[in-house]
């Protein structure tokens, strides 16, 4: 038969990430092509202690529906915590939990942006993200990037160019895929500029907790008194991804209509993890899992980035992330992303070209993303000086 | 600040039955408004033991990300057991798993259903499905029940009026809210229909191995040899809903679109709990599970019906439900169900209004529907005695 898609659905294809996932199943391959933290930090026996404990005292509630604003202690303790350590959260604003931070993005573009709408994206950007924009039919707006983040000019210039703009999606800290964080002076002024054109602010955060180096900046939502900026934060990278669970902050009614939104996605999200989640958070450290992740994580960067400087050569350029799990590489004028991904994965080490992560997805992209929260450090040795040497051969 | 919602979800508000939970909190309250299995059948114990295996022998692929599609495990075992005891599943269909029955509504309704087209739906309906076939933006047709389920010649009817019908929406066993069986005859017509005119059929199948009382009926996918008819089934009312366990089979082009889109809703469906329920499934004989529960359950719906028909004035007829969770009710000419519902919260017993369902919310509605797998023996006759009460009372 011939099926009928709708015009949101028709165009839209598979991102090549998932496309690359059959050629790293592949073990003679080194993987930098991840979006995943490192399964060594997963909490494994205090997630087992919590688990066992649910089944044993409350596993009723924890294997019956739930409501689907999420687990309330839950809701309570990350409202808390984000008001504590981030300044996040008004008496305005209302916390929900969601099936992981893929699903705030679904639900805000559900709610706020109709077909034909203009959605402002940093570009390059996450895909998971551009993707779901494409699938409520919106126009993709790409906004340039430089070291500071996303260019608020040129994101200035892009609103009062673009009348039926919605929605400014950015990733401030460690952003997927370039690794960049945005400066102070930006994020207030990203947060003015929502304001001036009555436009919401998606501020995507699942990187945050995982900083380095580099001082802590404030979240663009800290600054919100007017309820321009929704809030997406994530479990994935700091307890586990597999869960799916995140969580949404945003001004009440508009989180009402995500309430109902999500009631018709999924009714709530699997109620046992939040309660895991909730019990995990009150009987462990958790900023003390955090900074020993963060230990490792900074280990893992800092050999990648003194391996890329003595291998690659001088005409490649690369960011140096403050956190986060990737970092972005930029081929001289004239090459392509793309084409250099291919070559190295002959090599045996797996990269995400550029184009994957640009909004227009230009094939004449240069750049290509790596991550280094993944591989080993005998991974990250072997795997930087083969894609040295690929660069060498495919830069000739 | 003002926020511009979206079309699509701009007129959508929570359920009525979401407000309801509220009412059903208070425990003087007998409630006859679930819509969830009895806690009591849960297989805590062997849930359990699949879990702490799991978290010993394969905890980092249960926690770190999986793909969209589902565990391949879990999938492999599912479309077996559909394949040997419903004859679902053809060459050209794919399983994939989802979280939850709702979410193969959501990326049916996604992936089909532009803004303005007609779904037409059995009327009254489950009001998750109706709600999110209208948070796409769909213009939702009712096609009236009888005992027999969907009224096929009404069905064709609006299939002749409507142009831009795109999917035809029914719940063959066991309906929600009404608790009717679709026959044979017209199953099989559902799906000429589907055929002759081009619609694809959304087949919810959550209640369908709860059969109490008369023979199986053949679904209408194990007809479907052209790919016209997407199945939802659901894990929540046979192990446990708060884990969200659902799976979706399709023909495999429009699968692959509801691939794309399930991956910007929720990436993936938790992957520890697909892995739990492929383990549980593995270890445990799942079919005695189900006949244990469908005689609990027998025994609960047979205690309710004999109590209706001692307590009932005569003037309210009810269904005879072979299976499932609900029955429904209906109070003679003039009279209210949104009235007697909150009349009988007021003595103490709730139980949902019938506008609820409707797919016009149509207030004049005299029907309610009556939840009997929830409440205890000694619940039941208590409850609906003193829902006789309220009905003479109410009817004078």
């Amino acid at each position: 038969m011939d099926i009928k898609l709708s015009d949101r659905m028709s165009g839209l294809n598979p991102s090549a990430i998932r496309e690359m996932f059959k050629v790293v199943q592949n073990p003679d391959i080194i993987s930098f092509a991840a979006g995943s933290p490192s399964a060594a930090e997963f909490p494994v026996p205090e997630l087992k202690a919590a688990a066992l404990e649910i089944f044993d005292r409350e596993a009723v509630p924890a294997l019956q529906y739930g409501i689907t604003e999420g687990y309330a202690p839950l809701r309570r303790r990350l409202t808390e915590r984000l008001s504590e350590k981030f300044g996040i959260g008004r008496p305005f604003d209302d916390l929900i939990v969601v099936s992981g931070g893929q699903q705030c993005i679904d639900l805000s573009a559900k709610c706020l942006v109709n077909e034909g709408d203009a959605v402002l994206s940093e570009n390059p950007s996450f895909i998971g993200g551009l993707n779901t924009f494409r699938s409520f039919g919106a126009r993709l707006v790409g906004i340039p990037m430089d070291g500071d983040g996303m260019d608020t000019d040129a994101l200035e210039e892009a609103l009062k160019r673009e009348k039926k703009a919605k929605l400014i999606y950015t990733i401030p800290d460690f952003q997927n895929p370039m690794g960049v964080t945005m400066s102070l002076p930006r994020r207030r002024k990203v947060y003015e500029l929502a304001v001036k054109y009555g436009v919401m602010v998606l501020e995507d955060a699942p990187y945050t907790e995982l900083r380095y180096s580099g001082e802590p900046l404030p979240a663009i939502k800290s600054f919100d008194e007017t309820g321009h900026v929704i809030y997406s934060g994530s479990m994935s990278k700091v307890i586990a991804p597999g869960i799916r669970i995140g969580f949404a902050v945003a001004q009440k009614d508009l989180m009402a209509k995500m309430i109902v939104a999500k009631q018709g996605e999924d009714v709530h999200t699997n109620q046992f993890f939040q309660i895991l989640v909730d019990r995990y958070l009150e009987e462990n450290d958790f900023d003390a899992h955090i900074k020993n992740c963060c230990g490792h994580y900074r280990e893992k960067r800092d050999l990648m980035l003194r391996c890329m400087e003595e291998n690659f050569p001088s005409g490649v350029a690369f960011t140096r992330p403050q956190g986060g799990i990737f970092l972005w590489c930029t081929l001289p004028e004239g090459y392509s992303g793309k084409e250099f991904c291919s070559f190295a994965v002959e090599r045996g080490v797996a990269a995400v070209p550029g184009a994957t992560f640009d909004t227009q997805s230009d094939p004449k992209n240069r750049c290509f993303r790596l991550n280094f929260t993944v591989p080993s450090h005998e991974q990250i040795k072997k795997g930087v000086g083969i894609l040295g040497d690929c660069l060498r051969d495919y830069l000739k």
